[in-house]
């Protein structure tokens, strides 16, 4: 099934409030979008607890698969339930130590806070103990600086889990990164809307323009049914390196699916 | 950090959409509300394209971790990029065989939708096509049924993607094996919401409390900086086995949290 040349980027959540149903993961639902924008896409997910050992096994089992990228989110704070440093410094078997940069970091933001009076206590030194080798990134929104560090062939960055401060820390590094490291693709994403026509009846179809077009990526989502006719969204997805390419693709595809659709005995209502 | 004898259950969401920043994982988060208030907590939420080898490996990497329980959702239907239950087969070394129990459930949900007169075209019969030794369960809200099966010695489950039968399948079913096995345990979450104090500054409170309470797990969510004021959310998780200790534990905390915040400097606004 498949577009070539993918990168591999996993992102991994940390935080007990994504597995206990008190927040919805919105932080990796962004970075998906982020990336689809680019033109290349998250291969993985991988939610875990605050707890040293399912983050520093989770950190190696990604780093088995080499990821180009792995994007850590969650847990870089103050209080003693923040432990992915510490997880990502035990899956790596590094050690964990105060970063000079990292500390000015966090003593500036206290600072332009107007509370340059706190001291900076182990809670607050915590912050800015990194695994060996890794630089902090500039967290202009709050105090625990990003951070990012290479393991293993992947580049890891390690991001605030507050939602406005892991997007400022994300625009401002990993995405030039991951933008360069990609090259230009261009990704075109046609939405077809079906009526009165079952997924099971559209299944062979579908397979046989996947078939024609390898580059070609087909979604199916059954909506339901709603006053007695069932309803299916279809994404069409293009990938290529020249935007022309991928908009002719792309037209060609709806057109033909309008076609077989209709000979089927369903109703193309929309394209977009 | 820790609350002794939970359970692993881990779950697994296929599909591509949730990957591109189309749709939130709601399903995850429904699926860990739910085990929250039976007194559990799900460990882990792995999300994975509609790829068979991504599908087949993270079924073994889970496997590998032991769990009690596995929830695999999506990729149930009849198109293409359904290949959820292939991926599982793989993932188990298993053939693919056409259940006639399945065969029967799909064949129904046609009848009962007054379209008897269609066809069990290869596309139709996929969803009856479950990994050997597996049951179906019974979906009453859409088409392809559910699964169950056990793997050295995990139980899996499979359940189709679209909330509304998720949802009417995991109650049917998982739910209540999964209570089963768990037993009973008491649960209990206090609030408290503080006013004017650093989560740096409240590190060194949270650590002491857990220190001396083994059982009791205190998250705190950093809720930012509104006119002025910084705001902190703490959930106190209290689980025992027997309600009255575990309303007994969480007061005494959430009082003895409060007369610290009070001591730094800060409020504690309110507890629920």
């Amino acid at each position: 099934m498949g577009i070539q040349g993918w990168m591999r980027v996993e992102v991994l959540t940390v935080g007990r409030e994504l597995l206990i149903g008190k927040t919805v993961n919105t932080n990796a639902h962004w970075i998906g979008g982020r990336l689809a924008r680019m033109g290349t896409r998250l291969s993985r997910i991988t939610t875990v607890d605050d707890d040293l050992r399912e983050i520093s096994s989770s950190v190696r089992e990604s780093l088995r698969r080499k990821p180009e990228f792995m994007v850590v989110v969650g847990g870089l704070g103050p209080t003693p339930d923040d432990m992915t440093l510490a997880g990502i410094a035990k899956g790596l078997h590094r050690r964990l130590a105060l970063n000079g940069e990292a500390l000015r970091m966090v003593r500036d933001h206290y600072v332009e806070m107007g509370r340059g009076d706190l001291k900076l206590t182990s809670a607050r030194r915590k912050m800015a103990r990194l695994p060996l080798g890794a630089t902090p990134l500039k967290n202009t929104v709050g105090t625990a600086p990003g951070v990012r560090l290479e393991a293993r062939g992947t580049i890891i960055f390690a991001l605030p889990g507050v939602p406005r401060e892991m997007k400022s820390v994300f625009r401002r590094s990993p995405e030039g990164e991951i933008r360069q490291r990609l090259g230009r693709l261009h990704t075109r994403t046609v939405i077809l809307k079906l009526e009165r026509i079952f997924e099971s009846t559209l299944a062979p179809i579908l397979k046989r323009t996947m078939k024609r077009y390898p580059n070609v990526y087909i979604k199916s989502h059954p909506k339901g049914v709603e006053e007695g006719v069932s309803k299916i969204e279809l994404d069409v997805v293009v990938v290529s390196k020249r935007r022309a390419d991928s908009t002719k693709i792309s037209e060609m595809i709806a057109s033909e699916l309008k076609r077989e659709v209709a000979r089927a005995g369903g109703t193309v209502l929309s394209t977009r």
